[in-house]
């Protein structure tokens, strides 16, 4: 498989999910620098033009929420999805759902305004409110759907790196971690597991 | 199960699916123009705030992706998702993110616009580019995403009434659906089917 990805951006969850699940891939960077997701090479890969992208013998995947389920099922001896229960299972969805539509949509407003109106006033004023949205995101998150020591409790899913790769936009969201002391505390011990050093590692080098 | 919906909102999807699997459950009116949502009742419910919501037994569903695959789960029989096939049910779980944290976020903006700037000019022009954003979003879908007839081909998946729900704003967004042919065809016939017809039947009744 080959995984198209950008560092600081929220393909670095499935990116960990990969190293996670001992997963043979082969980690492609895609230069937003330059705005390689705009050119035709990329374009090919995913139309979208957005990371990341996995490209198996099947064909091309994208968005987060699916990768992450998939990477986890074809990989099941990693246990990092509850495949056997239907409900818990639709926990860890709604979850990352919420990440997905909700809270990375929030933060966006801070460097992607130009998707939603063409006024420089207009992408002014929504940076402006990001500390306030992604904040009160975060706040629901740590006061009803945090159960911790994980996100589910005592077992570490594929929410866990999801949650971890966007609490990693805190500080330029313009929020202090200490709101948040449960997911603060979270995203320390994320850090230090081998498998995301591995892959920030391997983003960031 | 109990679930919470409001008219014309992205709970249809979810309430088509409940009919086409022959679920057992309550439909129940959530009423935005009395603003019910953010009223304690249903934020006991769902602090979120929004809908849809399903009340079950072991607890509370919320996200449409979620809850999709959950009905489409525990009524195997209905054949609503690919279970069998990670890969497929991966390319399901990624054309309904791309709906939901995509194609409903560039919609929201022409109603919802407060969630991501306080300054009433910035709405305004969130509002303006609305047919433009959603527009773009509707023309991947007709050119890159959509088999026919059904999103996946000839099987009917959860994808189908998600796609239809969204393709339902269209005339409230700015489009006009001679733009999309291949999805325009795939609404008229989604309009014609039984469960579809009485979802709708409930929520405007």
């Amino acid at each position: 498989m080959k995984f198209y990805y950008a560092p600081h951006s929220c393909a670095l969850a499935s990116h960990i999910v990969l190293e996670e699940a001992g997963a043979a891939y082969q980690a492609v960077r895609v230069n937003f620098g330059a705005n390689e997701q705009r050119g035709s090479a990329y374009l090919a890969v995913n139309p979208k033009g957005r990371v990341p992208s996995l490209v198996t013998d099947r064909g091309v995947l994208s968005e987060t929420p699916a990768m992450l389920v998939y990477i986890a099922q074809i990989h099941p001896q990693s246990r990092l999805a509850p495949f056997d229960d239907p409900w818990a299972l639709a926990q860890v969805q709604a979850f990352n759902a919420y990440l997905c539509s909700t809270v990375h949509v929030a933060h966006a407003h801070r460097m992607r305004g130009y998707r939603w109106a063409d006024d420089p006033a207009a992408i002014e004023a929504m940076k402006k409110k990001v500390p306030q949205s992604v904040g009160e995101c975060f706040d629901l998150i740590e006061r009803e759907m945090f159960k911790g020591p994980f996100v589910f409790g005592d077992t570490y899913t594929i929410s866990d790196p999801y949650l971890f790769t966007i609490a990693q936009w805190w500080e330029l969201d313009g929020l202090d971690p200490a709101r948040f002391p449960k997911l603060a505390e979270h995203r320390e011990r994320m850090r230090e597991r081998p498998a995301v050093k591995r892959a920030i590692a391997m983003e960031l080098g």
